[in-house]
């Protein structure tokens, strides 16, 4: 038994390990869809929301969001730093007897990962125009209080949980609470000065590094393996392998989808798309990749993969808001889907369920939506949330961090022709 | 029994993330090998890839390779979609006690894993030159058919395993198969445009980024002990610790190796030549990673790193065969070398060994070459296969992609002066 | 008992990968942190430097630094190729009764990964001006000789070990001992090139890629997973646990702590005083991460990031050392801050204990600085350890390596402007 509390301790390390390079994954992500002038930026906002959101959660996320039993049921957890004390394990084998699979440690750090890449989301959305300390102040916000409070209402045994709402590693619960804090945002923002024109006419703002981008996504789909593989909370043979088969397929069918669908859309092989795709059947997957098949997660992979070109196209010229990073279509969105694909496919499917994971998705969501909305409307009308028109032309490098992404210099050969 | 069968399972799902990362390895090797007017593309083909390779393994390439004892000692596996009822474990302990290691789901996806990076190998070799579409329609039928096909002689049962045929982790029947694949590709597309002039000259083409190659084969060198420790297929203490020494010291003196065959060659320190040295100590390693002493891995790694810079110069110069990356030297050669490395090194050594180990590498290179020919005959006659001059000319991102890797903006700073 | 020597040597192999992933997280962020004409140098080095340090490790330097019983207590190690014999363990069960947690072959690749590190602190700071052969030639010295001697007094079982100094991962073992190597070899070289004004100005050298900086630092974050982890020899569930989360919080402190101090000092928000301060807290955290709670990491990483922009400066302006990436503030100042905090925090904590550590930290930091300094004073005399002057302002790329990092084409579109 003490190897089995062993095993399972390691597996839930390593995915830890696995969701802290999702951090770089966005990171790099992000930084490669926005302009060259705002990229030290994005990454500034990256490196201080990983530090900001663990120490959060230590302090305060933590026990918000898992305040064990006497809370359950309720709607908001408990206040407090993390318990040290009970972090370790007296006695492996008879906690491996009682069922446990992992320490108090593990526990902890493995949560905290998930929680910052809550605020990750928002970042790329916000890209290129809002100012830094007020989004800083927003995360942490954001990563103490919102997030663990929905997260308590499912994962920490609160109202959606007893109500059977289902969400396996987070559709909705980080994906779609993310992303709808994006949307809120973006509102509040505005566009990026030039995106859209007077005449009507939507301007493409291309990302200055298409690797940085496609690393990201690469980084993003190994760190889900964590993610989701880490949320079956043990080493199970049965649940992980099943966790990673059904993860995989989900997103090869996202990128699959999205190479059709912006074809269609676009007359061309459009690589931004394919790789929002696959994050998209990475979403859509996440709530239920514990209850499908091989086929069904392809279908849900199909599904998320269509649905990105509509859905970045509709919030892009039809909605007329700006999301540098397709953010709320990959998170929000897809997350949505892939809440109610539970409700659809798979060993929970029936229409109860769907009703019920609708309910708890709308309900996540909007709470996301309206805290994000009140505390970015607070630091709008207090010190303000968006940098002046002067420094969003010169890029928020040179504004806030007084550098440069790239330097060069004379001897740089930059201007050498390799090719006739 | 629970316990053993729990961590073997788990290493081959941590083997199998490091084998995922290898496609972000050769995605960043490709694109920094290219210039920069391709990188788009070739960053589009490996995310497709890795895409259809999973799906179409799913639908048609495992159960090909891997059909089971009806088929063993044959040539041809089953065809059909991935038994979905066989990949869970319905008892671990009995399971374990009857010899499994692993469930049906980790089979599945660790193999998968290893499918897809025999199309990539494809991918560099033809990169700046090969239109899309049919490239991608190459990879489906390469990865769905021709790869499985050698792979069931082998690692199926074949009839390659039944004549004794030794390869571990895949010198042959992953790297030989793909870089094979490549030179039959890259026979029938031709050299790029001015890489051989009517003079008799020879156009050396820089990749557009250091970093991005270099990044490319760190990733590779890490998601290798995923790849070689994984195919011990189980967490065996000896037999995984043991593979990871064998493949650092292998890769490691093919670096070493490099240097000093590069230095000789070019009188210079060559960055290209190190990095495919490494790869190629790898790649030398793969296929008795588990057989060799440290000392033999070293020699087998010196061999590799030695080869790489000639036969880089052997293939561009004299055969004047243009291959961007080198795939053809670095997978295609070392590939047989570490085949070849079985007769003559370790615990398997010896005459008959090594005759053995000729014939399996040589069929299962002529297959895929053949099996690569004819699909680009095919393709080349219907749908073409190069892009036109023009296109190749101005870049296959705008052409295929329309888009540019890299943008800039007018307040970028690119022309700041850092040093006098 | 199989299973758990399966399980922990499995882990041992796991935290392999990831200090394996160390050398590309340097790689990264010391050719982001360099001038665009000097990176391929830097990814040369850093290529060649984990190349021959496994091998050094191999024939020379693992018996230096692990005698074994004989030489306990000593000043210096055996010399001779690792026991390839000596790799397998014949009986798992038994081991692990005896308390054995891993294979032979295990400990000389973990404990090689961590010498090759020990060099590649120093590549950084000698960055831009070092000539290559001689460097390479102290990297062998170094990694051979210097690194296992210094680590044999400590975890071989030597004079340190005896006299209870605690360093648990290598605050001094290796962060110090490479940081105080590095001091020295940018003493006798010397700063780059205009850096240093006869006015007395000093002159701000900007890297040329923040991304390649942030990927390095991202990178080495989650290496250090594996490198602290693993230093628990064994997968015990509460001992990784707790580390992993000191380590985090210890990480996050230290970036939170950077800002500030960095927004005090620059009156800017500091991307690399940011990345630094991550590391500094990593590196804070190293010796005793076992050891401490989650408050009192926190505690060490806030004073390694406070140190390090005062340190930074401190070298940079005050004592005029050119150190490019900021490695001796980072790895030698915060490897005694890490060292004394276990004698002031967690459950060593003492007066007693804090002389121990101060006269080990002291005893190596010397050691090191002092081989250094002699090793690089005779290549000085000998062959030059410095490029010239023509070859500085050229870049090291055109001179070392008659090549360029990146190339562009005419037709590569870098004059497209994307915003208004």
């Amino acid at each position: 038994m003490e190897a089995m509390f062993t095993v399972n301790n390691l597996w839930i390390l390593v995915a830890t390990c696995l969701v802290f390079i999702m951090h770089l994954g966005f990171a790099s992500l992000e930084a490669g869809f926005v302009q060259r002038k705002n990229v030290v930026n994005i990454l500034f906002k990256n490196s201080m929301i990983i530090s900001i959101g663990l120490l959060t959660y230590f302090f305060v996320g933590y026990n918000l969001m898992y305040p064990g039993d006497d809370y359950a049921g309720g709607f908001i957890g408990a206040f407090g730093v993390m318990d040290w004390a009970a972090g370790a394990t007296a006695d492996y084998a008879a906690a491996a007897e009682a069922g446990a699979t992992y320490t108090g440690y593990s526990d902890f750090i493995f949560q905290a990962m998930f929680a910052a890449t809550c605020a990750t989301i928002v970042s790329g959305a916000v890209a290129e125009r809002v100012k830094l300390v007020p989004f800083l102040i927003f995360a942490t916000v954001f990563v103490g209080l919102s997030y663990p409070l929905t997260g308590m209402w499912h994962w920490g045994g609160g109202w959606l949980s007893e109500m059977g709402f289902y969400d396996f590693a987070g559709s909705t619960l980080v994906h779609a609470a993310g992303g709808f804090a994006a949307l809120a945002a973006v509102i509040l923002l505005g566009a990026r000065r030039g995106k859209y024109r007077a005449d009507g006419t939507v301007t493409a703002i291309p990302g200055h590094s298409m690797p940085l981008a496609a690393i990201g996504v690469f980084l993003l789909w190994f760190g889900w393996y964590g993610f989701n593989g880490g949320s079956v909370l043990s080493a199970d043979p049965n649940g992980v392998s099943l966790v990673f088969v059904t993860t995989s397929l989900a997103a090869a069918a996202g990128g699959v989808a999205a190479f059709f669908m912006g074809y269609i859309l676009f007359k061309s092989y459009d690589l931004s798309m394919v790789l929002n795709g696959i994050l998209g059947g990475l979403v859509g997957i996440t709530a239920g990749a514990d209850l499908m098949s091989g086929g069904e997660a392809i279908i849900i992979g199909l599904i998320a993969g269509t649905i990105i070109p509509l859905s970045i196209v509709f919030f892009d010229k039809t909605l007329r808001l700006d999301d540098p990073v397709g953010a709320t279509s990959v998170h929000g969105v897809c997350g949505i889907w892939g809440t109610l694909a539970v409700g659809l496919f798979g060993a929970s499917a029936g229409m109860g369920q769907l009703v019920t994971q609708l309910i708890g998705t709308l309900a996540v969501g909007a709470f996301s939506f309206g805290t994000s909305f009140l505390i970015f409307s607070a630091l709008k009308a207090t010190m303000g949330i968006r940098v002046d028109e002067e420094e969003e032309i010169r890029g928020l490098d040179l504004g806030e961090h007084d550098m440069h992404a790239y330097t060069l210099s004379k001897e740089d050969g930059v201007f050498q022709l390799t090719s006739d």
